[in-house]
């Protein structure tokens, strides 16, 4: 397994969207820790890119993210009433409102491209692919690792043949990975969805959400994860993306929410005023109400605006660091050990 | 302080309202964790006579929980609708809906119990008693822990005077402690709340919320806590007040919500038939709608029916195990101690 190969548990939450980068996946993979590469909302050829981007400047092991496209039907109504509300927000940032169209992400390209240049690591959000894509995935050399929410999406991943499991708990930053879209404040929390699935699973656990230091690394291996995947921990890193708009944000300690504003989809993000303002009404459509924010969120991030794109990110985002990825990964690492030291000895913790 | 005496890093959560009683309080101080009294719902006298019993049966250190009158002005109106409601729920389990009143459970009684008993430990929730009360128990000799949801909360009781805080995660089953009720799918997980409250704090941190095996309880030490109060993990024992309905309810593997059906305040359950129906019109409206369903719960309990009254219970309950409260406690214990030199010792975790 890959997991096996690292020298910290610590493997680097996709993060479509703007803050994954190439430079970001290096980085992180070069630290002994596991890179990745978005490649949802980016066309085949684009990730073909990266890719090669990558391969260029490391040899480490790395993973690449795909969206799975959904089953989802949104009603064409409840979109068309979410385009009226978003006009005002379009003409606040001179931007025109998106076509709400439907897509797979360029699904197939990417499979392709997955087969043929064999990464490490195919990890999936949004649901599981077929069993017959992932023996293909398998049969080529790449290990297959699915994003799960609860006990019955773990059970639809572990028969369809994946290698490991990426718990997400309720905590985490950015889209909830939930095979379908559901309101879902009442979703598992990570101590929870570990124990809860890690009994019926034999291969390794991968879990996410709010795991921003090494403390609660080492909490989650404590609770049967065989590493952890950290979003926001990396957001203010050096090599990724994020906006410095955002980059402000992530200093601050304002509270996250689910929502559908953004998206149309529940993901969760640090409060502002788009995210206020729009919650209530946005419906469940992805990805069309994604394409249709893009270009408002696009300018508000041109202008610097912060309170009009989304600012995905997980509940323990303000224990994020202002550092190279490579000294986060070693930073989180060194710490993991030292508090698994620390609650190891103490003498509570001993026989009486 | 009363954790540095325990030989296991345990608490036993107050389990209000049937689970708790004398004899599970006993049985975990014994074990060498802290039982705890719950005494809301409670007269100041039924509570007097709870600790004479658990004085008389055991020298151990155990705790008391004392709910903090709210401030909260429910709406008379939105209290009247939900009563017409509840008219269809009384006369299928042949009770009357009771009397939607305002109290303050018998605070000041229990005030002055505590002050002249003097247990070892009075924890809070619900809010966070006045700085003179704290001062005036902790002289005492009655340490004084204050239940808390996010740092905000947190911080108050740092402020008042708390020794000790509870922290309370989303994944917690039974009333939120949250000061004020309020719409709150969106609370802090418990990892995300240790690591986030962790830093601000000199005093000891004791983490609830889906702790209910020891490789939990070694997370949330890893985490930072210096103990775990564990709710659902104690609802099976053999010594708890549990019915057997609701035993039966926690054998299977049902999901949990937040609702306010029963009480007015939100707080979590095995989703069954009463939450399904009344959640999405229940109020805001503490302690008016415990005070108004009670009959109709008590009804349904004697009658066994398990989808009438509240199955409080944590995202991890499944995992709860039918056993007395001493083995509960110290399997659970052996376990965590385990689980820490687990991870301790994996490769994955040594420096390269």
């Amino acid at each position: 397994m890959v997991l096996d190969q690292l020298a910290h548990p610590i493997v680097q939450a996709p993060l479509a969207g703007g803050p994954s980068t190439p430079s970001l996946a290096v980085a992180v993979s070069e630290a002994g820790a596991l890179g990745f590469l978005a490649a949802g909302y980016r066309s085949g050829s684009e990730v073909a890119g990266d890719l090669a981007e990558v391969r260029e400047r490391t040899a480490a092991p790395f993973g690449v993210n795909l969206f799975v496209p959904g089953r989802d039907r949104p009603d064409p109504a409840a979109v068309r009433a979410y385009l009226n509300r978003l006009r005002d927000e379009a003409a606040r940032y001179g931007a025109e409102v998106g076509e709400p169209r439907g897509d797979d992400d360029d699904w197939t390209a990417k499979l392709e491209l997955l087969l043929r240049e064999r990464p490490a690591v195919a990890s999936f959000t949004f649901g599981c692919p077929d069993p017959e894509v992932i023996a293909e995935l398998r049969r080529a050399g790449v290990e297959v690792w699915v994003t799960v929410t609860d006990p019955a999406e773990a059970d639809i991943a572990k028969r369809a043949g994946a290698d490991v499991l990426v718990l997400q708990g309720i905590e985490a930053g950015g889209h909830r990975a939930t095979f379908a879209d559901r309101d879902d404040g009442e979703g598992l929390g990570i101590l929870a969805l570990l124990r809860l699935v890690g009994a019926g699973f034999e291969g390794p656990l991968v879990a996410a959400g709010a795991i921003t230091d090494g403390a609660a690394l080492a909490a989650v291996l404590c609770a049967g994860a065989a590493a952890a995947q950290l979003g926001s921990a990396f957001l203010r890193a050096r090599e990724a993306g994020t906006v410095e708009a955002y980059r402000r944000a992530l200093e601050g300690d304002a509270s996250t929410a689910l929502t559908r504003a953004f998206s149309g989809r529940q993901a969760r993000g640090i409060r502002n005023r788009f995210l206020e303002e729009h919650s209530a009404f946005a419906p469940s459509a992805y990805p069309q109400v994604h394409h249709a924010t893009s270009p408002l969120r696009a300018a508000a991030r041109r202008s610097g605006d912060a309170d009009g794109f989304n600012l995905w990110a997980g509940q323990a985002y303000p224990l994020a660091r202002d550092l190279p990825a490579g000294e986060i990964v070693t930073s989180i690492g060194a710490e993991a050990r030292a508090a698994l030291a620390a609650a190891a000895r103490r003498p509570r913790s001993q026989p009486t």
